[in-house]
Formats: structure tokens, C-alpha cells, sequence
């Protein structure tokens, strides 16, 4: 059994480190601003390195500065059996997402270390780079280039979106923070036998329906694109709607069309960036530009639902109607452009049985359910879908790969209020090692 | 009549100062991008004094920075009859739009001192602070404590919107650049007998009928508002439709919303502001704020149309229906808020007989129409109310005003293609002057 009350002082000693927005009145009930290559970020890099050094690792740092930490086995022909997730958060993110993942691998070192116990093969702890997306677009973009999915080049050159003109790109940012490692970031280079991934859910149903450990079988497919709309600038008081070509008002129809489309296909599809120009009260904005974030358990609901939004933009962008969004609006004379661009692509994607079966009886062991197997599982977990995206889905393309879910409050994740309690964390971690330990001996 | 090349002249090499965006390839076809108060605004104004002084004015600046330059009469015991506009821009501005009204007076100067033309009461021309409100969020501010409407403070503790960030104030700036003057900004330290104000149309109406000139009776009502919805940060992928209070998706449907109200009454309603937190591709945005600008003939209307869409705002944001647009939506667990804040109130304008009817003689003048008044007017020109507003809105309110429009091509505004030929700055010239010597002579 991991301790608990060392895992939570880990996460919130650490957590000092890019400290966000307070939620309540104690001190750790803040979230979390910890950009990815951030002076913070590097802060709680140091800490991996140091703590896993001084419990027995051997560290390395890979071109895209993914911090692994090996502890030796029995046996070192074989590669490590990683645990891990990634330290960089939202600019308004929580306290669990990734760190608890991160945090939960270290705890299982020490508690290995404190029962001297040897496994039969190496155990490896991994901190992902820029899991998030936030400040680098592009989410899981190191555990991509490792896995071979993401050229190094593109990564390297990926620009900062936060803070607004930050002119950095990933490789600028890795330098200055000394985080630019020799070995090269790949699966050739860091091997792994299995990598398993705390997470929280980020999502309601564990917790709705009182259950304390998701077995994760598999990601949902999602796409991201940036849409530009170009329109044309004109004044407010003196261009009627007939003669205005409006970039806002078009990208809110689609936006809108776009939640209409997703909602038939029972799919996601959301905005969290939008971006304007020139920006004045009396100007009708002449360009636009949006992110759209698609997603659905299946590639073609994923496929048809950016293809239904392509066709209905191209309408809006005309002026014609589409999904009614149009009915008792103006019509103009002037049209407005379309462009997408695709930033990025994750079909669904399917845990190893292995690695999943380690996880449920891991959870059983835990939870006192005996043996398990298949769709059969006790009242204490649920075999699950993630709707996230999670540097596991990289992974899993190179080494059997599993996920365990913790109930989260509320299902709320990206935002300062993010919660899982002290014995949800705890759950999570001893089935973390549970896993881990049950798998090396496979 | 005056010196069109000249005052071409004038007006292209001051547009050397803030030039903006190409549109064609020729050296003048670019737009301008002067902001208010900012180095290339500070050397239009050196421009403006050194100039009128050249030409005999005697200048002054008030606490808001307006530039007052008086040629003297036979007798001086009156106000003078004023002529001026504005030299601040749009960020994507065009060369026309106020720098036009203000080198038309200064020409109108030149030619009553090449002609030694002695005028009965002194002359006077203006370039009014801030028009545009793009900078510093209210337009016509200036004029607006000028006109005793707008309390100084306010006006001097206004915060600059563009560039993003910044955090100068209009005070801070006009002491930075050294235009905060010592008179009051007020029509009783600067008196005027009357105020004219040269502009271009900033509409496609005058160009589709073929005429002239416009002879403006009055502006059109507006209100000025920023409308801040609240939801909560939650995570694209994980978090369902059901669970989510979208402040983006709400705020593009209130969006649409306030433009099917608009279309109803034959009002204008536009977005040209909206920014959002916290702007990542994979957080649903918990916060947004857009400005609103609601415009009619009536003030009624705009009333009426603020009225529709505060009660729409309120209920798409508790998730019901208005006007449709919630047609075909997810239905949401959750909710948000919105908030309103006024920012400005321009109530409709009707402008002075004596001056409307000098600028009908001034036009029929020039286009050699005979003695024209009231409704008659030649096929010359066209009686109209302006859509945009305009500093003579405030003057008009303590002493006889009115306008001259003159097409732009297309009806194009606030945009960097804005463009009128020679011929026409040169009519709206000679007209200016026309009506000015016409009131002078009253
Ligand atoms: N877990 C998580 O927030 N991952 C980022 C990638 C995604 O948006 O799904
Ligand atoms: N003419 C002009 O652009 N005025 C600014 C005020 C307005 O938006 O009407």
C-alpha cells in the first residue's frame, strides 16, 4: 500500500510551483498556472529529477525534454515498465490533472524502496512535455514525437499561444529552461515494456455513479482544426446589414451550426480560442479566427461531423441557411471567406487487454472483488472510454498501455476548482502500482 | 474656390504619419492606423499648429487636447463660426474619415488668405481629440466634455483598449505627448458661433444615387454597451454538452440573437470587441465579454431593441429559447450569467436650420443649382442623417451645427480601401467653405 498522506503532501508541495487562481479559503484550494517550459515548469522538473535521483533513478532528459527516471530490476534486459503522466497544466487548470498521474509513479518508487522490493524488470517514471496543448498547440506533442507520429522539426517549431505575442517556440523555451536533452525523443531511443497512467476522469460518471476506479480501455477520436473567416471591415453606424461582409457575426453561426451538428451526431464539437481583428466598438470585424475541437467515440462520427460543418460553414460563409441557424437574419450582398487548417489528428484509440487486465485486477485486489476478468467487474469500477486525449494514446502505439481512472468532483477538470480527495488519489495510486507490479511479473 | 491639389497635398503627406495597410500599389493607396494620443497622432498635431499659425491663426489646446486655431475677423467681439473634424483613426482606418474635415478647413484657410478675403466675425478651425473612441473606448469624448456632457475625470481617466495591455489613460497619454493643455474643455472658455464638419459619407448611398454632396439634418440615435456572459472552465473532451455552462457558445447565440432583433426593427446591432478566457483549444471558455453597439433613427428603437435583447440575453443564458437560435441545441444542466454595463449613449441629432440651410445654398452653389431651401433640393445632392457619429453631435448641443457629406467609394469605412477622388474632397471642400462664409455673413 502506497502512503497517502506522503502522495497528497507530493502534489501540493509541488503544486506551489505555479499556483493559480483560489477556489476556497485554505491554501491548497487554489488551481493551477503552470504553462508547459514555463520558469515554473522548470521548477517542478528540477524536483523530478532531483527526488527520483535521490531514490535510486537513473534519469535522462530526450530532445523534447521528457524527463524519464528508471529504477533498476532484477533483471536489465528488458526495457522498464513505465508509470507516468505529464506536470504542465491549463492556464486555469487543477490541481490532479496530469500531477496526480506524475506524483502517483514517484509515490510507487518510494513505497518499492521502503518495502524492499525487487522487480523482475526494470520500473520506469515518465513526465511528458506540453501534454496539455495550452501554450504549445498541439496536444501530447512530446509523447507523439517520441512514438514516431509527430515530426521532431514540427514539435521544435511549434509557437507559444500564451501569453498573447509570446514570440517563444518549443525548442526556444526548452533551451532556456535546460530542458533540451541529447537522447533522442523516441521509442527507439527510451523503450518501453508497458506504460500505465493515472488520471482523473475529468468527467461526472464515476462519481454519479459512486464508483472509485475506472478502468480505462480506450481514448475517444477527436480532430482539432483553426478556422479563418474573412469579412470585411466597415462601420457600424454606417454600413447596413445588406452592404456587410461580418466576420463575427459568421464564425457565431457557425460556431452555433457546429454545436447543432454535433448534438445530432450525439459528437462534441467546441470553441476555446477565438481571435479577432481590428477590435473596436465601431468596426465590424473583418477577420476572424476559431479553434474547433471535434470529438466522438467512433473515426466516422468524428469524420461526418467535420464534414457536416464544412458544408454548413461554406453555406454561412455565403449567406445561405443551414441548420436554421439563418432564418430572420439579414440578408447581405457581400460574402465572407472560409479556410480550415487541421492541427491535429487522434483516431480512436484501443487499450492492450494486457495492460487493461492488470488494471481491473488491480482495482479488484484493492477494492476486495476477487478475480476478474472481461466485461466482468465488481460494483467498485467501470470499464470506460476516456474523452480526453492523454500521451497513453501515443504510447499505446509502441507498448501495451493501459489507463486508471479517480472520480473527480463534480466531473470538473480544466478549471481552478478541479478536486479528487485524499483517498480517491490514494485509490488511484496503489492501483497504479498494483498494475505495474502485476505486469512485470507477466 | 480652393486649391484641390493642394489640399490633396495636405492630406497625403500628412498620412505619412500613421500610414497603414497597403491596398493597392500605388503610394497613397494604403489605409492609416493613427491612433488617438499616439507618436504618429502627435505629429499630425505639431502639423496642425504649426500650420495655422503659419497661416495667422492664433491656437490653443484645451485639457482634452482639442486644437482650437481662430483666423481674426473685422470684428472680434462674436465667437467664430468653426470648421474641423478629426486626425485620430480606426487601427485599420482609411485617409478620409475626419483627416478630411480638418485639412478641408485648413485649405478653406489658405484660400481666404490668398483671396485677402476679410470675414465680418473671426474664423475657426478644430481638430477634435479621440473621435474615433477606438483607443479610448467613447467616441467624441472630447467634444463630449467640451459640450459639458462627458465629466472630465472620466474622459481623463479612460483607459486605453488598443494596444492590448497597455495601460495608459487618455491623461497620462496627452501629458506624454504634450497636448495636455490649461484652458477648459468647455464651450464657455472656447465659445462658437457655429460648428461645420466636412465628412465622407461612410455609406454607399450617395455614390449608388449619383449625387454630389449630402446635406446632413442629423445622426442617428445609439447606445454603446459590453455584455459579460460567465460559465465555467470545463474540459472539451470530457465534459458532455449536459454538463457544461459555455460562456463562447452562449455569447455567440446572443450574438445572433441581437442581430435577428436588429433586422426586425430596421435597427443596426454589431459586435466589433469580444475577447475570452482562457483561450485554450481544449477548455470550454468560462468567461467572455463583447461590446455591443445598437443603432437607429429613433431613440425609441434603440430602446426597444436594447430592451429585446436584454430579456433574449437572459434567457439563452438560463438555456431557453429566443428567436430560435436555441433551435436544435443540446440542453444543459447548468447555466450562465450575463451582465450589462453602459458605455455610451448618443441620443438622436438634429442640427441647427440656419447652419443645414447654408450648407444646401453652399452646395447648390457650387453645383450651380440656383436658390434652393427646405425639402427642395437639386439633383445635386441629397438631405440625409448620418449613421456615424460625429463630433458636430456635441456642438450641436450649444451652438448651430451641421454637416457635409461626400461619397466613398463603395460606402466604405473604417477600413483601410476607404477612398473618395480629388474631385470629390475638392467639392466637400469648396462646400465647407461656402457655408462658413454663408453663416459668417448671417
Ligand atoms: N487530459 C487532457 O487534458 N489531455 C489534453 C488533450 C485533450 O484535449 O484531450
Ligand atoms: N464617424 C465616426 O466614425 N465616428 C465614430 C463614432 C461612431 O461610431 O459613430
Amino acid at each position: 500500500r502506497i502512503n497517502q498522506d506522503r502522495l497528497m503532501h507530493d502534489i501540493h508541495s509541488t503544486c506551489e510551483w505555479g499556483k493559480g487562481e483560489a477556489w476556497g479559503d485554505g491554501p491548497t484550494e487554489t488551481g493551477m498556472s503552470r504553462l508547459s517550459l514555463s520558469d515554473t515548469d522548470k521548477q517542478a522538473r528540477d524536483w523530478f529529477a532531483d527526488t527520483t535521483t535521490s531514490l535510486g533513478c537513473k534519469v535522462h532528459v530526450d530532445e523534447m525534454g521528457n524527463q524519464f527516471a528508471i529504477r533498476p530490476g532484477l533483471s536489465n534486459e528488458e526495457p522498464p515498465t513505465y508509470a507516468g503522466s505529464h506536470l504542465d497544466t491549463q492556464p486555469t487548470g487543477g490541481r490532479y490533472d496530469g500531477i496526480l498521474g506524475v506524483t502517483a509513479a514517484v509515490e510507487m518508487l518510494r513505497t518499492l524502496n521502503d518495502n524492499w522490493i525487487e522487480t523482475n524488470h526494470p520500473v520506469g517514471v515518465v513526465n511528458w512535455t506540453n501534454e496539455e496543448g495550452a501554450r504549445f498547440p498541439m496536444s501530447m506533442v512530446s509523447s507523439g514525437v517520441w512514438a514516431g507520429a509527430v515530426p521532431l522539426e514540427k514539435a521544435h517549431n511549434l509557437k507559444s499561444v500564451i501569453p498573447a505575442n509570446d514570440t517563444a517556440t518549443m525548442k526556444s523555451e526548452l533551451e532556456r529552461i535546460g530542458y533540451l536533452g541529447e537522447v533522442a525523443a523516441s521509442y527507439k531511443a527510451t523503450p518501453m515494456a508497458a506504460h500505465f497512467e493515472l488520471h482523473i476522469e475529468q468527467g461526472p460518471i464515476l462519481e454519479a455513479e459512486g464508483r472509485r476506479i475506472g478502468v480505462v480501455q480506450g481514448v475517444q477520436a477527436y480532430k482539432w482544426f483553426t478556422v479563418t473567416v474573412k469579412g470585411r471591415d466597415s462601420h457600424t453606424g454606417a454600413t447596413s446589414f445588406q452592404h456587410r461582409a461580418d466576420a463575427l457575426l459568421t464564425a457565431a453561426k457557425m460556431i452555433l451550426a457546429s454545436h447543432k451538428i454535433a448534438t445530432k451526431h450525439k459528437a462534441l464539437a467546441s470553441t476555446g480560442i477565438l481571435t479577432l481583428r481590428p477590435g473596436s466598438t465601431n468596426t465590424v470585424p473583418g477577420f476572424v479566427q476559431f479553434s474547433l475541437d471535434i470529438r466522438a467515440p467512433l473515426d466516422e462520427t468524428v469524420e461526418l461531423v467535420e464534414k457536416e460543418c464544412r458544408s454548413a460553414f461554406t453555406a454561412l460563409a455565403a449567406g445561405e441557411n443551414a441548420y436554421g441557424v439563418n432564418d430572420q437574419c439579414h440578408p447581405s450582398d457581400r460574402q465572407c471567406s472560409v479556410e480550415w487548417a487541421t492541427d491535429f489528428v487522434n483516431p480512436a484509440t484501443h487499450f492492450h487487454e494486457d495492460c487493461v487486465s492488470c488494471v481491473q485486477q488491480a482495482g479488484s485486489d484493492l477494492c476486495g472483488g476477487g478475480e476478474v476478468s472481461g466485461k466482468d467487474i465488481g460494483a467498485w469500477g467501470k470499464l470506460m472510454t476516456s474523452g480526453a486525449g492523454h500521451d497513453s494514446v501515443y504510447t499505446n502505439k509502441h507498448c501495451p498501455t493501459s489507463m486508471i481512472f479517480v472520480p473527480c468532483r463534480d466531473g470538473v477538470s480544466h478549471n481552478p476548482a478541479e478536486y479528487s480527495s485524499p483517498e480517491q488519489c490514494g485509490d488511484g495510486a496503489n492501483v497504479l502500482m498494483g498494475a505495474v507490479l502485476r505486469y512485470d511479473k507477466l
